[in-house]
């Protein structure tokens, strides 16, 4: 193990963590390196166990010993920093006094990730990474077995998206349509029924909608503007959760995935 | 109606919006007047619609007509602002242009509101606003008669709940419990069988616990540590959703709340 203590925020070797809260500027560093930060010691553990490869891990003075048993086989640096120097590196006080930056790997083919899946979800222009992470962490728990992402969707191993899923972002396996308009014909040909989920008043009740042995593909929209009608047009079938009469006219995306995987998954 | 242009970010009356993301001083300066903010139009409507009485309306000039309609009957005064008036003011950048601040009205008691209630969630130390605002958009939208709080649990007037909840605060009744500890006793006596909502492995599952026709009060915890033990103790029942083995422990609490919610209304 290669523990390192670094006194200097502008330290070039601390480039990695730099700036955490701007995020164009965290888009494109991050792309450009293929890198992706985790935080917290339960969400770095998981990375780990996930197979991923360590570019660094930063540890606070005060958080210094606690991924010690982990350490011995650790190739990439340990950079050890004081609260104050953490602060102005990331841009805001890390509580749990713990980073670690993680190469990506190359993302499998939707083909690869659904070959034996039958069970999945398929977000649409879901731009708001707490939403991502969010269903990630309800379809992972619930045992869908892969997520499928269109062009647009927000990348799931941003740093607040990683957080918001506690590391379910490592463990279910997604890919991304390369082609928005035509990349739910080729689930339909892979043998998915496609159940685009919308609170429509003349969609059907979603227990309806899934059967026990079928292979499924739930689709989810976007907050603002829901699924496209391209998308509605497409499915097989859509599928509404059935709402109250109250002054609520939709359920939260992060709410209807949870139910929808829910009520998949009891009929599985 | 009374619109009145203001330049001065540090003019008295518009107190109420001053340094909106500052906690300490927002939950200090709303308690003391009494008052909680509504952001964006939609938002704001609803809480006209459920007969909360404003105190002021801020809008900024790009926005001002957008809530002509209403404005003919308002005696409340209407600030009209530039944007950068506004900024100053907040924040922050507020981009629906509007904010209206609200007099609450006094809370019910839990026994008033859980007289004609039969399908009830209780929030435990819930303190977290986002998570608050988005359990009642939830419970609300599938149709849950009232919610409970505890009284460590966040408020769901606060202006983040409010805005994650996209005004179901206003319209799920809600009361606080005086006493933790003989709280849920109060609400068995009301005739609610208590279902503790836990991840434990030896809890049963969640559609085995709850039935047709009874009344049912459903508890949830905080993201932390889940339910007190106090809590799991005093229940008649501990009900989990069933989880995959994946490398996930629990669901996050808005995604349970919506879960239980849907499968206690599907049963009802
Ligand atoms: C906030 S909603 C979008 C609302 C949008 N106005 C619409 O009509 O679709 C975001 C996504 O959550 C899902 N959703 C929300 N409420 C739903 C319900 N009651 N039934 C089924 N899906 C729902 C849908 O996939 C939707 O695209
Ligand atoms: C993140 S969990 C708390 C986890 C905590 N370690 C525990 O064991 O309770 C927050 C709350 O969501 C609810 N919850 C989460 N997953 C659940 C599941 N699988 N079944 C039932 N309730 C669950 C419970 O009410 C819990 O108190």
């Amino acid at each position: 193990m290669n523990v390192i203590e670094v006194a200097d925020p502008a330290d070039e070797r601390l480039a990695d963590y730099v700036r955490l809260r701007d995020t164009n500027l965290r888009r494109s560093l991050e792309a450009k390196h293929g890198l992706f930060l985790a935080e917290g010691e339960k969400v770095v553990r998981r990375a780990l166990r996930a197979g991923y490869q360590p570019r660094s891990l930063l540890l606070t003075r005060r958080r210094r010993r606690v991924l010690d048993d982990v350490l011995d086989t650790f190739q990439a640096p340990v950079y050890v920093v004081d609260d104050a120097v953490a602060e102005q590196l990331v841009g805001f006080h890390i509580h749990r006094g713990i980073l670690a930056s993680f190469h990506r790997k190359p993302l499998p083919t939707v083909p690869e990730v659904v070959a034996s899946a039958r069970r999945i979800v398929v977000l649409e222009d879901i731009v708001d990474h707490t939403n991502v992470g969010a269903i990630f962490r309800s379809a992972a728990g619930l045992g869908v077995d892969a997520a499928v992402l269109a062009p647009r969707c927000a990348d799931p191993l941003y740093r607040r998206a990683v957080k918001v899923s506690m590391g379910a972002v490592f463990t279910l396996p997604y890919a991304r349509l390369t082609d928005w308009a035509s990349g739910l014909e080729d689930l339909r040909r892979s043998g998915f029924t496609l159940v685009a989920l919308t609170p429509a008043a003349d969609a059907v009740p979603l227990p309806e909608a899934v059967h026990r042995d079928g292979k499924y593909a739930l689709l989810f929209g976007s907050e603002g503007d829901g699924l496209s009608s391209r998308w509605l047009d497409q499915a097989d079938v859509r599928a509404r959760i059935p709402m109250a009469v109250r002054d609520v006219d939709s359920l939260n995306v992060t709410a209807a995935a949870a139910i929808a995987c829910y009520e998949l998954m009891r009929s599985a």
